[in-house]
């Protein structure tokens, strides 16, 4: 059955932001907690329903409001706030933080989070891993995964997963090589999985084919990174108990 | 309890093979067939051990012998045998072949075949697959990506895994590049996944440290990329039957 969400208040400084917490049902009092963080177009039923999909494991998650009131559904004022966020990773890494903290606050949570991003989210829950936060794991999901600021040796505390559309025109193969060799000098836990054939956006189940340049649902590569990045994020929260 | 090899003699028309079945345990009593491919070294421990990691999944492995007698164990026959059958991928095909041929004459195979390959063999899987080889999977543990014939479209059947370690000297990120493109531009069915910090010949335990270069154990990606491969090869061979 799936989970339903419940609207939950939370702030950054003077930013109020609306989050949706899934609780799932599970046997444990209290489990692990994961920051879903939205596509570019903010907390929309894609991220709602990636959400359902993590809680439906058990976890504790907190589909995050990365863009604060009024901003999802108006197109300029989303590239305005994507474009502040990317540009200023040190304001992207607070805003993601005041979700891991409304997270933190939640009563069944066990101490044990990961961040789990989409496209402009997966960018975030990098970004929070290149900070040094001590999270378990952050995934990236057809994300972008330049920075203007590397991560420094030795400063990557969460183990990393990238899920790639290998044909993604928006994240071409130099700045896979380039993301491999960040991740080396870096000396950080990280994997990287390539899908044959999928575009960006790849678990965007509702996308019209050819609607946006470079897009498109890919049943296997949704599929298939769900099921890899459950198996990493099992494997991250057991060893961060360890 | 690790399953006990058997020798099974093969041959690949005049050349004679030697190599060893495992049956492993399983309540079916016909379960697919892994065909795994030792690295160029020959079919040595590492080849049996990997070969019993895989059986005791419950499949029926046959560590095939890609070089036939007198080979392992010389250094200069090994490197001839490996180069032709490197250059000469008709040739490596119909080697390999002969392995899958022995293995579907065991009884206790259902008709559903994988091939499993490290370094050497990593290539020779993928080589098979290029062929349009109609097995269910083929995986490549820290294998070459090369090759001097190119899949072409639509040619593959097999649903393809690369699992790479991304310091890999002898794997170059160039070569990375160029596989994506070729697997990308024949429209197969292929993931590549990579494993951070880990150099070639990931997955063999007794590597002495530094004994050459560029070679050498890690436990993280030995252990991930059993798991990957492991799910990879439980899908492939569910959709085959399907």
């Amino acid at each position: 059955m799936p989970s339903i969400g419940h609207p939950l208040a939370y702030h950054d400084a003077g930013t109020p932001l609306t989050g949706v917490l899934y609780r799932g049902e599970a046997e444990q009092q209290t489990r692990p907690g994961i920051l879903l963080i939205h596509g570019g177009a903010g907390l929309d039923d894609h991220a709602r329903d990636q959400a359902q999909r993590w809680a439906a494991l058990g976890y504790v998650v907190l589909a995050c409001d990365m863009y604060g009131d009024g901003v999802a559904g108006d197109r300029q004022r989303i590239m305005s706030c994507v474009t502040a966020l990317r540009d200023d990773p040190a304001t992207l890494v607070t805003r993601a933080r005041a979700g891991l903290d409304a997270l933190r606050d939640c009563p069944d949570t066990d101490g044990r989070f990961a961040a789990v991003g989409f496209c402009f989210g997966g960018m975030a829950a990098l970004t929070l891993a290149r900070s040094g936060e001590g999270i378990a794991g952050a995934v990236s999901i057809h994300g972008s995964l330049t920075t203007p600021a590397p991560a420094q040796p030795h400063t990557v505390r969460a183990k990393i997963l990238a899920c790639h559309g290998a044909s993604d025109p928006h994240v071409p193969p130099a700045d896979v090589t380039a993301f491999t060799q960040e991740m080396e000098d870096a000396r950080a836990d990280w994997q990287l999985i390539m899908y044959g054939g999928a575009l960006h956006g790849f678990t965007h189940r509702h996308t019209q084919p050819g609607a946006t340049p470079g897009v498109a649902y890919d049943e296997r590569a949704d599929r298939r990174s769900f099921a890899t990045a459950s198996q990493f994020l099992a494997e991250a929260f057991t060893e961060q108990t360890a």
